[in-house]
Order: structure tokens, then sequence, then C-alpha cells
């Protein structure tokens, strides 16, 4: 990020951001020609998902069982589409017959799901989903903030019209960045509207990106330098490698969870690799803990919101984190924490 | 930028959040409490202010007379305004009769204008607009992108109720953030709507960074970090001898480029001091020249667009690159590529 700045409409940027467009196919499990990087966050990803494809006359049929699920049902309602949602708790993943009953009886134009649902540690099967949808003929999106770079998503294989994600969770980078890709047919649709977003208008983003260049935005230079280098890094590494070692890692961890007595949100062969999300013991103070594991260790995990307040600790392991050693050192430090709590209680 | 990243609800992040919303009120010349950066580059803050302020039932009049306007226009539009617009030719600027005039006539509720016209070098008086707009009850949007930072805004005492701008003209830090101020009127305004645009919702955006901070996205923390360290360098220099030093700079380039016996494209007094547009010499190919002058001197200036391409130059002189050194060097490398330019011809 500390090289120079170029041009927005310079060739070494565009080198730049074919890299960064190749190595998303990648990760991302396509062949879209319509693969680049949106110049906002994970929830700008989301938007340009909903606003490119959905508006007034579109049915929109989210599943939701978790936060984002929700955030994603709310920009359709803003957006004008007729929004229905098949709802389950929060963790819980949705089955082909539930997705295909709820379907077939909606007949929406538009379905959306969470694959990696950050706010539960649940990871959904695409397949479940859009087989169904596309049975009818329905475009199908698929929220990957916190899949992309950390477990496989195969796009095309899985079905996936439009998939989303962000810079900084499975990628490893800065935030500041949204990939996205484009299924042709889901790009079809396109050619017909106006997008009411300027700035997420994906026809005027691919006009930019695409030669010969049209100007659209000033791009976040100095952020596409920081996602082309942990791209790179990525690709040193290779997929498939960081995918086992991000599963390894997961297995360990929740070996060593249960080792102590502790259990998983998410049932078996449903949870996310990289985010752990383990239930708070009765009687612990979950706050008391985090801030305990910060102050004390340097070791900061988030805890759960909405429903799944005080209920759940999520736990990172991506990336560079996702080591042998830092599995050591997050138990050393969680187990005299949780010990402390207990003690205390 | 290379600082460690810190969560998007560290106390910390909101530290830096806090000092650069105090600079930014500076530069803004504003005391609103409702200014921050929005995480998306200029045209995003664009696309905040109109999809904020206008909608189904709003009447929007713009002030076009170079690109920018034209695209505040087409945001309109496309966010359901009933769009009416004042045009003059690329270059001039609007006197507050010719405001007073159309405004009167049309009787808008959102009146927008281009403080600072990137594609022409002009610069819009602000009062002349915003007298009769306020005289009305009217909103007022300035498109700020290429003044903050560089030329006095002084937004409170020029009646602008919305301002936006990015981070790297006049501000010279790396893209990715776009600043924005609203007064506490036009504050009112959001109370009774919700933003069709969730990522660009103001009222979701300063829940974020007003406390007690409630998630809304991840910000790009490292281009905060960046913007935080440009605005204390600006501070460093004061804002007051920061466009003394432009100004200077802006007249000494004006002197000489009329000594070379070339002209300015922007009538005296309306030219933007840190973005000087200079008329291509009669027979003059422009891209050869602007070729040259950046393979040969590694000097990059802009040609025109629209109306204006192949007509004129357009040199910034802005933040760090106003020096006395640097328009030396450009003189030097200019008249020698205008030199050659004339024997090819």
């Amino acid at each position: 990020m500390t090289k120079p700045l170029v041009g927005i409409l310079d060739p070494f940027f565009f080198e730049v951001v074919e890299e960064i467009r190749r190595d998303l196919r990648v990760l991302f499990g396509t062949a879209n020609p319509m693969t680049l990087a949106i110049s906002g966050t994970g929830t700008a990803g989301m938007e340009t998902a909903v606003s490119n494809f959905s508006g007034p006359g579109t049915k929109l049929a989210v599943f939701v069982s978790g936060f984002f699920g929700d955030r994603i049902a709310e920009m359709g309602r803003r957006h004008g589409a007729s929004v229905v949602r098949c709802e389950k708790p929060w963790g819980e993943t949705f089955t082909e017959a539930e997705a295909s009953e709820f379907l077939d009886r909606e007949r929406p134009q538009l379905v959306a799901f969470v694959h990696a649902e950050t706010s539960t540690g649940a990871l959904q099967p695409p397949l479940a989903i859009t087989r169904p949808a596309r049975a009818l003929g329905a475009l199908v999106i698929a929220d990957c903030v916190t899949s992309l770079g950390g477990v496989p998503i195969d796009a095309d294989a899985s079905g996936i019209d439009i998939a989303y994600s962000c810079s900084q969770k499975g990628l490893s980078c800065p935030p500041g960045l949204s990939p996205i890709t484009v299924s042709p047919r889901a790009a079809e649709h396109l050619k017909n509207r106006d997008n009411p977003v300027w700035y997420l208008d994906l026809k005027l983003i691919s006009d930019y990106y695409d030669a010969p260049h049209k100007y659209h935005h000033t791009a976040p230079i100095s952020t596409f330098y920081a996602l082309r280098e942990g791209l790179a890094a990525i690709m040193d590494e290779g997929a498939a490698r960081r995918y086992a070692r991000h599963q390894r890692c997961h297995q360990e961890f929740v070996r060593r969870i249960e080792a102590l007595g502790l259990s998983m949100h998410v049932a078996p062969g449903r949870r996310i690799t990289t985010l752990n999300t383990v239930r708070v013991p009765a009687g612990a103070d979950d706050l008391e803990i985090r801030k305990r594991l910060l102050s004390g260790h340097g070791i900061e995990i988030a805890g759960g919101f909405g429903p799944l307040a005080g209920k759940i600790f999520r736990i990172g392991l991506m990336g560079p984190l996702a080591t042998d050693e830092n599995i050591e050192l997050f138990f050393s430090a969680f187990s005299q924490c949780l010990a402390h709590a207990a003690t205390s209680v």
C-alpha cells in the first residue's frame, strides 16, 4: 500500500486489476468474465448484488437464519422488490427439501442466501438452494463475505449466479474492496436496465474495468495494491492447500473445544472452518471472558449478537492466523480465562 | 497505512475517526456535527448526497457547466427526482442573477451545483447559488470534490447544506474515502425517510460513527489511517497558509502560461487555483504533448474531455505538488514539449 499511486486510467493499474480478477476467479471457482472488485466494503458488494438484480416488480426470496440474511432482505425491500423470507433459527441451515418447498410455493425471480453466515458460523451448502431455484429459472445470489479465500465456493459448479465478498476476511487484506462475480446469464439481465444506484451500477463499472476503460469513479488504488498482494500470497500457498489448512486447524480447534467440555453452536458438517462459534458455558459471562482474553493475552474474539448475544463466542481462524501455534496460544489463554470465570462465579 | 489494523468497533479506531471529523470541519468551514467520511470514493459521496436528499417527489435543480454537474443530474434522475437543469458552456460559472431567475421560475426543493468543476477548472462562487436557493427554502448540495483542502469552502458562511469531497485531490491522500458534511437543517430531513441505498444511508452511517457506534459496515481502516495523517499534515501547515500557497503558485503559473503566449480556459477570478486549465494552442496535438511530457519528463497532466476534448490541458498544482520548484520543473519540460510540437507541425 505504500507503493506510489498511479492514475486511475494508467495501464499499470489495469495490470494490477487483471491479476486481481484472474485470482478472484480461482477463489470464486468460476470462469465468469464479469468478476471484479467493487470500491466499497462487503456491504457495498451486497448492495451491488441486490440493486443490480432486483427492484420494483422483482420477487426476491431470501433464506434467513442469521444477521446478514436479514440485511439482504432489508436491502431488497428498500430497492422496491417484493421480498419473501424463509426463516430458521440463527445457526441452522436449509435442506434442499425445505428450500424446494418454499421456492416452489413462492416462485421468485431472484433468490438469495448466505453461504457463510458471519453472525452464526453456519455454512449453507449451495446446491440445496441453487437446484430448486434454478429449476424455476431464478437467478441466485450468494453472500460469500466470510467464505471467499477460506473455504471452497465453486460458484460455477454450485449454480451460483452472483457471489460477493470482502477483502478483509478469507483474503486477509485490509478492508475496502468487495470482490463480486456475475454469471453470463445474470449479466444478460443487466443489459435491459439501469441500476438506480450509479456508484454500484455493474454495467458502468464493467465498462471501466474492461477495455477501453471508460472512466466511472476513482478506484482506491492503494487498496487494490493490497488486494493484489494478498491474492498473490494465497496463490503462492495454493487455494486447495489453504482450504485444507483451514480444515485441519478447524478440526483441531473443535477437538480441543470439546476436550474442554464445551460445545460448538453449529451442527457438524455445517460449520465454517474459518469462523468457529462456541457456546458460552452456562453461568459464564462472555463479555468478561472476552475482555480478559484481550487485556491479559492480546487476543480478540467476538461475541454473539441478536438472538445469540451472550450465547456464543465467535473465534476467527483464517488466513495467516490458522496455524497450530495460534491454536496452542489461544487454548492456553482461553482455558485460563474460562477457569477464572468459573472461580469468580 | 502500514499500521496494524484494529477492529471496526475498536475505541482506537473511533479516536482516529474523531480526529478526522474535527479536521474535516475546519476544511469544510463548518460546525456541522454530521461531518464524516463515506467508505467510497468521491462519486460515492455524490450519490450519498443525491440519494439521501432526493427521490420521487423531489424537484432537483442542477447547475451544469461541466461533466460533474451532468453526473449529479443523472444520479437525481436515477433516484426518481424530477430534475431540471440550468446549463452554460463548459468552463463558465453562474451569476446570482442567472441562478435567481432560474430558481424563482423552477422553485425546486433541492439545488445542486459544482463548487470546483474538475472537468473545466472553473470555481463557482457559492453565494450566487445559495442566496436565491435559500430564499426559496431549498436545501443546497455543493460538489467540493476538487476544492476541499485546496481552496476555502466556508460551507456555513456560504449557505451550503450538503458538501462532499474525496480524499485524493486537495487532501492529497490515497483515494477511497469521501468526506461529507450535512447542516443541521438538512439532517432534519433525514429523520423522516429511509435512503433506498443502504450502504449510503446517512442515518445508519451516523449511528455507526456517533456513540454508541452501532455496526453498519466494515470501514476501510487503513484508508482512515491515511486520511488522518494527510489531514494532520494539512493542519501542521495551517489551512489558510495552504490556500495562500496554492493561490501564490497559481498566480505564478498563470503568469508563466501567459508569458508563453498561451491562455487560460477559465475567466480570471473564476479559476480553481489547484487545477489549472490551459487552452491547447491552435494546431498543436494535445495528446502528443502530454505523451512527450510523461515519457520524456515523468510529468503527467490531463487532457480535456466532452466538449473540451483536445481543447485544454488540465494541470494539477495541489498539496505537496504546489511548490516553486515544481512550477520551474513543469515549465522547463512543458516549453520543450510545446517547441517540439511546433517544429513537428
